[in-house]
């Protein structure tokens, strides 16, 4: 993707025709999230380019930003972002405060759980095996989402979140308790994919639990073997 | 309906200025499920249209489509909508995993059910009593939706959805079990709100349970006979 | 308000510059609510004008509608418009199935009640004391809305509709068991905002249902006495 | 920000090209909040300028409007803005009918609270310290926002909203029992803002009583000091 020129003047409005331009996809992002319920916080950064629906705060900055106007500050979760850009080779990473996510931190809070398992949902299939693994997760496999625990300052999170993914090197999001989720993905297209997916079944997990229905279940394989 | 010329070229978009064109009628169709909170997963196939919202996997082709580029391969649920349009001549068949789908399979499967049930709830009414009976349900009448077990690959569930079908002659959706819903129609209009009336009797049916509310109810007739 | 010229040509579509006009007002209250997920079936009538998304059925036509082409029988729903028209001159009728009203009527059932009840709530005040009364309700007063039981032809409800405005000759709205709900108003204005205001209290209710917290309470008075 | 001339006509309605003046502020922030179902009472104050969603009923009018036809009488909570104006400088107050407030109220009456506290989520970062202290909070303070009984005329509430701002210096909203919330922020971007956290606050207390999950915790420390 062309990230197209700098900006001579670090306060000017990045604009550009191109759809696919972070200046346009971003925003777009942002918007559709938002109307979604993705709580008032929500960030996106798409290789170097950060969007943000939240209250910036105290941090240096460490990279190029698409614009980087004095009054407004990187985000704290800078790091967080690079982790994934870093390690994981990610295109695009999405940042919500949704509340289905933080509701199954409660809940795996209270079984002293730091990981989100559910199987045997088709939705599952929306996620990658892992980076190192062709294809995507089939319907009897496990998702796991590991849980890291929140820090006062969002910064404090990135040495857990890397330990996390050396931890669960498939996983393309980590939960982090009491606040909310990082999903990436290899393009924009599947980082908001996934990261719909993935809220489709925090949502999911817990209206089962309201139910009373086990996250993790035993269900017989049906139909012949495939490649 | 004029379905067209079939474009010369199989990765041209194909265009048409009558809104009821299924190049219209499909993506027209899936922004507004999309925001109904239908799952970011949402198929629907117009006749041999069929437009989607999925990841699309491997499966050899088998019938004219209308706009089909190499790099979107048809989607794996086609020979699903190809019972829909065969066994019942379906004009239009929509599969959504509307998660009130998937709770009410998951709230049967605890009770060892393949078949959903619900009667005395006026939407019934939006639903045909069938292909070879005049007519729609009555108030009084049960809506029954058959439940299949998924399957790891999702070709594999079409014997197993014609053979709901079969035991099922006069039902217009299936559920699958952990997954989602095909629900078909005579015409896109029939199809679409017939799937909106089963959404809505399915998010009754789990908020009923949450309130301990039973789906099947003996409600004394009121009024006089009619023809 | 200017009803216009009925259409020479019963088929013809009404249209008006006048937003205002029924032929506006309808369809622009028909997709709000809509939106609010009130189901896919919602009827609206404004005086003799009415609207719906609902498969219309067989019904003789009884008055002079603003546009009544051969292929879209008036709604069933009609005399229960007619009923609020005229004995309450009202100047628009609303009726939805929504789900917490439907919700409303099987809780109510469940205590063999045939009227919802709910006070102590600041969007009570909503609702006018009725017909005969000056002034809105006031936060400690208690509304009351009729819960009708459901017939198979939707035109049988209208002597039980009737009976209940009877019984109930302050209330705005008639509840529909396993149905709906029919509100009106003096205008289009106060019958939408009316009919938005009791679908906020029946949400409400379903949610205190959930939580243990009972729909009538005793809440001491706190204030000085005003006119 | 420059509130322009006041009116001539004070029927005359306010137009202004900048997206900042009240004139535009207002009603856009109505149309957001209306489609986040904050009820359809919604009531929005910036400045002297006042925006509603409301029927408006009997009070002398205290101080010059934006606008003020003699038809639309000031609403009864503008002595409740005032007081927000006045008190603690506050440069927008909005105040809705949200069901997730209300719940909470509910939920704290039958403990006798009044009092909502909460701790240990990330959006509480969101709020303020106080007037007199800088910063926001931390993830791991407590959030606290005052409950005051309703009372029958809203302008009845002043008192008690004054002496709960007493009481909370440090509060940047108030809870009314089963009516709604206020809130107020510096700026309009402000008081939008906490407006959503503390919606976003209210509703994942409502659905972690659901889920059992108490709304005080006490969660270590993890990670370095820092200022």
């Amino acid at each position: 993707m062309d990230r197209g020129q700098a900006p001579a003047d670090a306060e000017a409005l990045v604009t550009s025709g191109d759809a696919q331009h972070p200046a346009n996809l971003i925003p777009s992002l942002c918007a559709k999230f938002w109307t979604l319920g993705w709580g008032p916080r929500l960030h996106c950064a798409v290789g170097g380019a950060e969007g943000a629906h939240e209250e910036d705060s105290q941090q240096p900055q460490q990279r190029t930003y698409l614009r980087s106007p004095p009054c407004h500050r990187p985000s704290q979760c800078t790091p967080l972002f690079l982790a994934a850009f870093e390690r994981r080779g990610a295109g695009c990473c999405i940042h919500t405060h949704s509340q289905w996510a933080v509701l199954v931190t409660l809940l795996l809070e209270s079984s002293s759980s730091d990981v989100f398992e559910i199987n045997n949902i088709e939705q599952i299939k929306g996620f990658p095996r892992g980076p190192s693994r062709p294809g995507n997760l089939g319907y009897h496999d496990t998702l796991r989402v590991p849980v890291i625990e929140n820090t006062p300052h969002e910064e404090d999170l990135t040495e857990h979140l890397e330990a996390a993914m050396d931890r669960f090197p498939d996983a393309y999001a980590v939960l982090v308790r009491r606040h909310g989720v990082y999903v990436w993905g290899d393009t924009v297209h599947k980082a908001k994919t996934q990261c719909e997916s993935l809220d489709y079944l925090f949502q999911l997990a817990v209206e089962m639990r309201k139910l009373g229905i086990p996250w993790i279940s035993n269900v017989p394989r049906i139909g012949p073997d495939r490649p």
